[in-house]
């Protein structure tokens, strides 16, 4: 057993270190850029499988595992704090170089949790998916065909139950998931709204995306006003990407036996303290509904989905907006950029093109 | 036509008015009692009933129709405003002296929404529930057998789907509503902890309502470490009547895939601002469900619920604490209490016994 052990041609390995937790707002200095070397073929007897990292995905939801959060029975492991010390660990597209796994074989390409490094020994490869329509941008599968699109997915037809004609309110809504929602929304004959930080989002939201309207909440010295100015009638479904002010500005325009899917609220990741909602009576007047979900409880509808939406994409009938840093050196950047809303669409990493 | 009308006995009729919409804290002087006239017989061609009130309902939500509220779309019928100068609305059980509806004749005692006075002409007299079973004290119609019982009902078995050992938290627990759900809670399996006001109220859950626990969160310096005492495991389930401080402590203590019934939110009825709740990303990491509802959605269902609980009471198995004032003069200072935490138990004022 001891021979041919790591017997494969050794390599360099770039690596995005998490430096230590992070408390307010985090910086590149969070984050450092090391090489190690990494054998190109598995230890033996691994059931595991090594692979090339191609594309890394930017998420919000890493903010909160760069939290020091005490292990205790209550903390869930899609939000367990980062290592300090170690590679972050997130989504990604990749190919398997090396397979122990009777479900993987050299060649496949890959997209679920890998590190951010060049190479990757994946220990526990069941959670990945195996990708089997390349047709498509590879990049895709760590946004629209990827986690952000079944959350999007799941949190709109799943946690909404939406009903044409409805009332639909997206914040963050040219981001990953947003785009999508809004876009879902527009195909099964809702109005749909969405906010955004910039003019050129809104442009994009009303005129590439489909949106019915859009605002600006940097420019709105009054959400509650702008919402009921674009809901006159008030909301059905609001899909939650920002939490805190937008979240209380909602409440008041909700309309009765609302829902709201709580997606994600990065408005208050980076605060000490959260921001108090105040307007939680409405729960009560209008019977909302207020549902926090995980994609990852929806994974088994995965095939389900993609028969729902790559045809849309091959038709056209859905774009997909992407924001394509290079190069792994940029990607504590392109992470960073999450929070100040530097991103334009979906960031993803190009680590390497196949 | 003309001959005939208002024919009947016109005798005194004392009624408690609702002087003017109330900010802050509500009290005796919002209401003042006053004595009209009544005939007995209800006018000619009317399809409504007229009714000898016997049991009026006190009612936290009546807090909240005490507000000015703007009309509006948004303002549903439950909670629309009193109107000033009129008696106030609320549920009683009450005896037909006369009645022009084929649904009801004379002698038949109802519960529903009348008006605090001795005699009531309802007008609409569809949304009366026929009282079919004397068995059981009449009052309970305005609690355990009316609109409180099926409120606990609702909010308990169809908003939180409770499984047998899940951990159940009731604040408000000795309340019209709480003392139930912790009962139905204990029935179905779960272990189930209260909050109350008193030590009497404590005591009372404890050692007459067979909650596992309770605590008296008057004397508790940390909520969140009270709950965390009494659920070292986390909460399933938090039937919500309380809102505020108490919300975001048991945020804290969520468990994964909990839920939450928002039946009200006595502490925040007064409160010119709302307290703002801090802890809503539990919502995310817990995959948290909260939802506001009315008893009003679930009437359809009462048939099934008295099938439920008639045959409980008549065993034992469940008891209901009420506090029960005497006379329509005291109705004022019985609606006030509940905002003290004065009442024991459900709040009723006998107007007339039969």
């Amino acid at each position: 057993m001891a021979s041919g052990v790591g017997e494969g041609e050794v390599v360099s390995n770039k690596q995005v270190i998490f430096k230590d937790y992070v408390v307010g707002f985090p910086t590149e200095s969070h984050m450092y850029i090391t090489t190690s070397s990494v054998s190109l073929k598995l230890p033996q007897g691994s059931d595991g499988v090594l692979v090339k990292n191609l594309y890394l995905s930017c998420d919000p939801y890493m903010r909160i595992r760069m939290r020091k959060m005490e292990p205790s029975p209550f903390s869930s492991a899609p939000y367990a704090s980062f290592a300090p010390g170690s590679p972050l660990i997130g989504y990604g597209v990749a190919k398997v170089l090396d397979s122990g796994h009777p479900d993987f074989k050299k060649g496949d390409l890959v997209w679920g949790i890998t590190r951010w490094e060049e190479y990757s020994l994946i220990t526990k490869p069941e959670s990945l998916f195996k990708i089997n329509h390349t047709d498509v941008p590879l990049s895709y599968y760590t946004g629209i065909l990827g986690m952000p699109g079944m959350t999007a997915y799941a949190g709109f037809y799943k946690v909404c139950s939406p009903k044409k004609g409805e009332y639909v309110f997206v914040s963050a809504a040219s981001g990953a998931v947003g785009q999508l929602v809004g876009q879902f929304a527009k195909l099964m004959g809702c109005y749909v709204v969405g906010s955004a930080g910039s003019k050129e989002k809104v442009d994009l939201l009303k005129n590439k995306l489909g949106f019915d309207d859009a605002f600006n909440y940097k420019e709105e010295p009054d959400l509650a006003a702008a919402l009921k100015r674009c809901f006159p009638e008030g909301i059905d479904i609001y899909f939650e990407n920002v939490g805190g002010k937008m979240l209380d500005a909602v409440l008041l325009n909700m309309r009765l036996h609302g829902r709201i899917a709580v997606c994600g609220m990065i408005s208050q990741y980076n605060l000490d303290q959260p921001e108090g909602v105040g307007n939680l009576m409405t729960i009560i007047y209008k019977r909302v509904q207020i549902t926090g979900f995980s994609v990852v409880d929806y994974y088994p509808e995965y095939s389900k989905f993609l028969d729902l939406v790559l045809p849309h994409i091959r038709e056209g009938k859905i774009t997909y907006i992407e924001d394509i840093a290079n190069g792994l050196e940029s990607s504590p950047a392109a992470l960073i950029g999450l929070f100040t809303g530097r991103n334009v669409g979906k960031q993803v990493v190009a680590v390497a093109r196949e």
